[in-house]
């Protein structure tokens, strides 16, 4: 291998060398599993297990990668306190079979998709890939309002109101494929969420252009996080990765780790150089508002290639394919991770300015660039100027001081790596708590891992992924807790529980079902007493009410082929009453929470006795709260 | 309320006083909460918390109640260590839109039964309600075969091979309505799986008989284990609730709460008696064997009802609508829990021949019935003569012997009762670690509580539940942790991790993927090498192998409206290197495990180009691993 030099005065061994490619190449086959971990003694460490009705100091919130669903966890003790299903379908809670899941399923979808569906036999998707659980800002921390998630599989960006843990918005993204890296803007308020195109294709997808990647493109998208609409998207040369916004409402950034718009291994990983996009929201904006734009499928896109040397971006060379984007606690540095290169890139947002209305070199930018080991995917931060960046082919995590990075950078001599620790096996994301805002307060640090190999008891050839809780207070990090995760804890944040305050009951005015409402007025129902049966042609629409434990209707009765409607209001008030509905034999099953109303829709065509049960436990003669469902034969 | 004797000698106070029918009626609301439970101690209990790396003693089986799928946990750490999909739909597997599941989910249902999915144009159901998890036995104790499990929503019984662990046979049951307790045989193996059919409906079901009550049956079914087929079935009077199997080979017992065949509140609460029936094994054997039966949707059906008379079924009156069915490892007694009644009956089997021989007093069998608290629910044991009742409307927990029960029924002055431990909050079932086996070992107790309140940080109007792990190594029960698990964990099982061994890698002889092989053999392709494009006039299957980082296709074309099969198959044979197939914007996604061979089918109706990748992470690579499908669109 030729060792020849870069343009920015490192070997291309800096950058990954022999040794680090054949690792690479060999991937997770060569590392080496031990058993519990030496380095860990028992008691040296803030306290984690929360005895018996003691509460966590913070809410976890976690991707759960291709489940689809969002998971609330209790931090430090790691415990799941709730599922959220988003992308998924969710047998519970009828996620995906209610009426007010499918209006959210599908009212953001794109009308190919709604076509492309259709010839499935299908409404909506099944399945999603959610990477990225985000919350909503306020001038630098968290606010509590909502959190938000891509998904890659099938480019779209979802909402979750903070106050009831529920999807609440879902939308496809237009002109994009396969939205990846997505972060809410920082400051002054989480106003747009910047979403990454990961997969290069035509604009115009309509199979006009096919194999000809010289016309493939990847679109940044803004979406108005408020409205849950697309804003304004870019074009870009390179393909898009992680994304992060700035502390300052100016700038987002992406990394690219493909901006060869390779399409098979070796062309992606060809370059040794990639590149971070740097967005330029302002002078978009101005763009946009000027009608400077074309539009595409309803959405302004602006060109923001590297060849139209447009005011918009501009593109900072990076070692070899860099994966994660963080900006710092201190409101000025992101940390580029370097992936391929053993190295972190450091970009001081105080120099981007100059970019853009100096045209000043863009490697201006970067004051630091840390060699930390093999494999550098995602950095987090402790608030007091160190930063932890999990190395995957190392399968460590190194604490390393910001400062002393960017002063060996400038030429002296000073070792940025505070410490590594050992983590079980090959990390990605890892988060602190409070990391990503101004208040990161360097206490925990998860590191999120691939694999998890012997750390468990074997439960056959599909594994866990492993979680594990990394106490950070001091300079040594010790590793408290292995947490098995069932796929893919992909990416997580840790949120102070003082910035998050739930419901504890639905609001009646609550959006998600005023549709119900809506329909129960229309047919002179009063959701909280119904006990009705309203026949509209071969249209029937059900209503009760539930309280432990009983439904408000015994029985009713249908004509097999009808379409059925049940709508059930349930009208305990009490914490933690909630009731389901459960259709025996028909696959209808929903869940309703104290004061929420939900419905479900039926083809009545199994004839006879059909017994419907509350199958969420409410009381002790919960087993016997059922109903039945008679359907009259078709001609009888 | 009037006082009057019943003909057990108990007075209705004793059944259920005046403030005991109160705190039903206000159910859950009456519940006290507080805060961390003051008798916990830490350090003064059996070591629960796994270090880093620190494997757990026990596999835990765990139902998901409405969430449709089986849980395996880590036990005592309680740790989730694996999701299986099985009556639910998996975003993340695959599980309901493989061509492999769907098998599993589809071969086992009834011709009416696809007949109504159709209708609603499904071919499976999406949800269930899996209550009970049991594995296998041999000679008394779990041999780490097989796990049962019940669907009470679509009256089906699933088997999980615990080599795999994955789902392996899902069978809907004929004639039965909506399948509730559910246990394997004991002795001398888990031939048969004994299923409750707990809703009464017409045996025919076809909508001619409706709402006539006097025309209700429930029925009881044996299913053969080893081929999950049915083997036959009991008419039963009553409802039946929850069941369990001698250790001899030659009774199940099954409780009924609806003996009165009520269809509301009133009257399925009417009697002060209902009953356990015991079903005679040898009995309906024979009979069947001799042809002595109805035959009813291919299945052999005889008559147990009471008025039948016949030597199939005996009636043990019991107070007030019991509830769970638990054989004690003494091999001796089975404990049946009130509910609604302050007590649970303790029958001794070996009693039970002279009900059928001598036509004996079925209460002759009954040979304890202390009063414990209000609302027996579920009973676990400990192996040294012990018992521990879950209370519902007490929230605690009651740890009572079962000799000096039997010996205070039979008038010594002796108080069974050992001590109580509040529980947080309502608890259902509970278990014991191989308490369900003779082999119990009473190490740790398992209380799962319907309600968790204010026992975690709030996460919204639907709270998780909470399962407590109780140290019963001593006289007195310890709470040592609060688990907050999303809905339902219905029930569970701990079993020594020497009693299951599941496989590393899967086995390329695995039936579950012996379709695709023979479908490969028949296109002349080997799955392990493949790279291939076969085209059947509109039905395109693509045939791929996988080695982290790549697919070895790396593209492929097919025209707008071919039905597409891929099939993928992961090379890789490492431990834990598990691959995905996720094809974006086309909501197909699946797990493919290390060795294992998966497909899936789809209308390639969306033109353009369309990237899939790989969703499992894999290698440092695994973002690169990814390929395009091109699909010509129509006309073109």
């Amino acid at each position: 291998m030729k060792e020849k030099e870069n343009n920015l005065g490192m070997s291309r061994r800096d950058l990954l060398g022999g040794t680090a490619k054949t690792a690479v190449v060999a991937g997770v086959g060569a590392v080496a599993v031990s058993g519990a971990n030496p380095a860990f003694a028992q008691g040296d460490h803030q306290k984690f297990e929360m005895a018996p009705g003691e509460l966590d100091e913070y809410y976890g919130f976690w991707s759960s990668g291709q489940a689809g669903e969002l998971r609330v966890l209790g931090v430090p003790s790691m415990r799941e306190l709730m599922r959220v299903p988003v992308f998924n379908r969710c047998s519970a809670t009828g996620w995906g079979q209610t009426n007010e899941s499918l209006k959210i399923l599908t009212e953001g979808l794109l009308p190919e998709t709604k076509a492309y569906l259709a010839a499935q036999g299908k409404v909506t998707y099944d399945n999603g890939d959610l990477h990225h659980p985000h919350m909503s800002f306020t001038d630098g921390t968290y606010d509590g309002r909502y959190i938000f998630a891509n998904d890659k599989a099938n480019t779209r960006v979802a909402r979750i109101d903070c106050n009831t843990m529920k999807c609440d918005k879902i939308i496809e993204i237009p002109n994009a494929h396969d939205i990846h890296g997505m972060r809410p803007q920082k400051y002054p308020r989480t106003g747009y969420i910047f979403a990454n195109g990961e997969h290069e294709a035509p604009l115009v997808n309509d199979g006009k252009i096919l194999d000809d990647p010289s016309q493939y493109s990847c679109i940044f998208t803004a979406i108005d996080g408020d409205e849950m609409k697309v804003a304004w998207q870019v074009i870009v040369s390179g393909n898009l990765d992680n994304t992060d916004a700035d502390y300052q409402g100016k700038y987002a950034f992406s990394t690219s780790y493909n901006s060869e718009m390779g399409t098979n291994l070796a062309e992606m990983t060809e370059s040794e150089l990639d590149h971070v996009v740097v967005f330029n929201i302002k002078a978009i904006e101005e763009a946009v508002a000027a009608g400077d734009y074309q539009e595409l499928k309803g959405v302004p896109v602006v060109d923001g290639r590297k060849e139209a040397k447009s005011q918009f971006t501009r593109y900072i060379p990076i070692p070899n394919s860099p994966h994660g984007c963080n900006a710092a606690p201190d409101k000025k540095h992101i940390v580029i991770n370097g992936k391929l290169s053993p190295t972190v890139s450091i970009i001081d947002v105080t120099k981007v300015d100059a970019l853009f209305a100096d045209d000043a070199d863009p490697r201006s930018a970067v004051v630091g660039e840390p060699q930390l080991g093999l494999g550098p995917l995602h950095t987090a931060f402790d608030g007091q100027g160190n930063a932890f960046t999990t190395l995957f082919l190392d399968s460590q995590v190194a604490k390393w001081n910001i400062d002393k990075a960017i002063r060996a950078y400038a030429g002296e001599e000073v070792d940025p790596i505070i410490s590594k620790v050992d983590v079980h096996y090959q990390p990605g994301h890892n988060s602190t708590s409070m990391g990503e805002t101004a208040e990161a307060d360097g206490k925990w640090l998860i590191s999120m891992n691939k694999f998890s190999k012997d750390r468990f008891l074997n439960v056959g050839p599909l594994k866990p992924e492993n979680e594990q809780l990394i106490d950070i207070s001091g300079d040594d990090m010790k590793v408290v807790h292995d947490g098995p995760t069932f796929a893919e804890p992909h990416d997580s944040i840790i949120v102070h529980r003082s910035k998050v305050n739930p419901a504890i009951v639905w609001d009646r005015s609550d959006p998600i079902f005023q549709d119900a409402i809506k329909q129960a007025e229309a047919d002179g129902v009063d959701l909280e007493y119904a006990e009705d049966v309203i026949r509209d042609g071969n249209k029937v629409r059900v209503y009760m009410h539930s309280v432990a434990p009983t439904f408000s209707l015994e029985k009713f009765t249908v004509k097999q082929g009808d379409e059925v409607t049940v709508y059930v209001t349930n009208i305990d008030d009490i914490d933690d009453l909630t009731h389901g509905f459960c259709l025996s034999n028909y696959g209808v099953a929903m869940e309703v929470a104290p004061q929420a109303t939900a419905s479900v829709t039926f083809i009545a065509e199994r004839p006879g006795v059909h017994w419907f049960y509350c199958q969420w436990f409410c009381h002790a003669l919960h087993m016997e709260m059922r109903g039945r469902m008679f359907v009259e034969p078709r001609g009888a």
